[in-house]
């Protein structure tokens, strides 16, 4: 239930990060694009092979030490729908590996439509007889705006298929504020939208203390961290921000609590682009990745300490 | 640029309205469902195939008196990859038939993720020297939570290839209040983001007088409407909550100006399941929905009269 198994995995690996795969075309290295396009021709189709090749590179690289993969629906919709092939058979193959799958789509909507997004990234759906899974996420992020009728139907489908979320509450953009420190009463909106959260988390309880409504908040903001872990003692974060938007380590170490649970840190350029960063040619993409993701493995812990869950 | 072409088709054709294409699987006649089910198999490529023939009898029945299409992302990713596929051919179909599409999709994300979206629903996508458009929207419908760093990469692809959004400002839905009617020194949230889609919109001038970034305002909620549109002068507004939900046509009334402009009001259920509503036979579903077109076209030009754009 809940976020449990991201939570078990997250132990398992004694790591607290999670490997945001959002391919740009560019960060694939040359060799695996030339021979997709030979095979498949220079086109959307070429690229999502192209992609789909560095993806499976990049979990094969991570799996054993790296809890979950983020891929982020923007750059697979980037290529048609033979990049929404490519998303679909990335969290495949993520989950033949164990690897907890994130979605990171962002979807909001209302009633029936919303629950038609949760069917699809979530759940199941039902043709004549039969039950199929359209997309194979454990998670999938959301946008709250809209509200609890927005909230609701993702909430039924997470407990019946033991799947969870993760609302948009404070992003690690520098323009969030713009609607996010917004005081309501004296409140800014992202703590308004937190404690929503922490509400609609009571129907996902998790035997860890976290709920299966997590929340998305920047790493880019620590004092905001701080307080939202204070006010959202049930909530599991998601912590976009590390590494390439500016935020290191000390700035997330508010997210955890005394058995060093509470948030997922993610990594996606930092990852991916490891090989450019590390001048090792590209064809060493992969265990560039593995070194760049035990590194900030390894710092990251050095601020949570151990993991316990305490079973 | 901006919405202009919209205008136009909505001055053209008279009709301030747009067909929401969210395909439940339950929606589609059964013989059309039958027929495809054994060509392709009862599963997800099946329902897509069976949802595909169904959106284009739609379109048929409908390009030469209705404006414009709006398919809802959530019924199509329901189907998966199929799904996505049948959402870009109804996307091409429609297209083909001169009708403006406005891809509900209500995306959102920051930076360059964001211009992954907005490449992929409004842009042009390189792959080594060739440009794709990987889908076929004219406009999207976005969310804002995120402020400026979600829409300035919409704005600049809006720009180069001159298409539009529409921002959730005020949704239609029941609980659209618990955040967004609470009240920022005074002024409520929904108001705020239409004000930030003001500001937005005079990079995206038009030459009807409403700019390329429009508003999500549901006809739910009359009051509001109103508000808006006087302190929203520059903003067209996509209305959705028509018929199914409950609003009528005078609840929309405050949207529109003096020329008969300023909204598109929305119909999905009430269009796509008219033949059940109509208990005319199912093979009668393409007529029963032409009718309950131009009785809805009908019902809100009575209260919006003659609408002119003054070229």
């Amino acid at each position: 239930m809940a976020l449990d198994r991201l939570i078990e995995k997250i132990e398992q690996t004694q790591n607290p990060t999670v490997a945001g795969l959002d391919p740009k075309l560019d960060y694939v290295p040359e060799y695996i694009r030339k021979k997709n396009f030979e095979r498949y021709g220079e086109n959307l189709k070429g690229a999502a092979k192209a992609i789909l090749e560095f993806n499976k590179g990049l979990i094969d690289a991570l799996y054993d030490i790296v809890p979950a993969v983020k891929p982020q629906a923007a750059y697979y919709e980037m290529y048609g729908t033979a990049g929404v092939k490519t998303l679909y058979k990335t969290q495949e193959y993520a989950r033949s590996k164990g690897m907890y799958v994130i979605t990171d789509g962002k979807r909001n909507d209302i009633g029936t439509t919303m629950e038609a997004y949760a069917a699809a990234h979530l759940g199941k759906v039902k043709v004549g007889l039969s039950e199929f899974e359209p997309f194979l996420g454990d998670a999938l992020t959301v946008n709250g705006y809209l509200g609890s009728d927005g909230i609701k139907p993702l909430i039924k489908t997470c407990a019946e298929h033991d799947k969870g979320i993760f609302v948009l509450v404070k992003t690690s953009n520098p323009s969030s504020g713009e609607l996010q420190d917004k005081l309501i009463d004296g409140v800014p909106v992202y703590e308004v939208m937190g404690k929503m959260c922490e509400e609609w988390g009571k129907e996902l309880a998790g035997v860890y203390g976290y709920s299966g409504v997590g929340a998305v908040v920047g790493a880019t903001y620590p004092e905001q961290i701080k307080r939202l872990r204070e006010v959202l003692p049930n909530t599991f974060f998601l912590i976009p921000g590390y590494g390439a938007q500016g935020a290191t380590a000390k700035d997330i170490a508010a997210a955890f609590d005394k058995n060093g649970l509470g948030g997922i840190v993610n990594s996606s350029r930092g990852i991916m682009c490891a090989y450019q960063k590390q001048k090792c040619g590209e064809r060493e993409f992969a265990e560039a990745a593995r070194r760049e993701a035990i590194r900030m493995r390894d710092e990251i812990m050095g601020i949570v300490g151990k993991i316990e869950i305490g079973r």
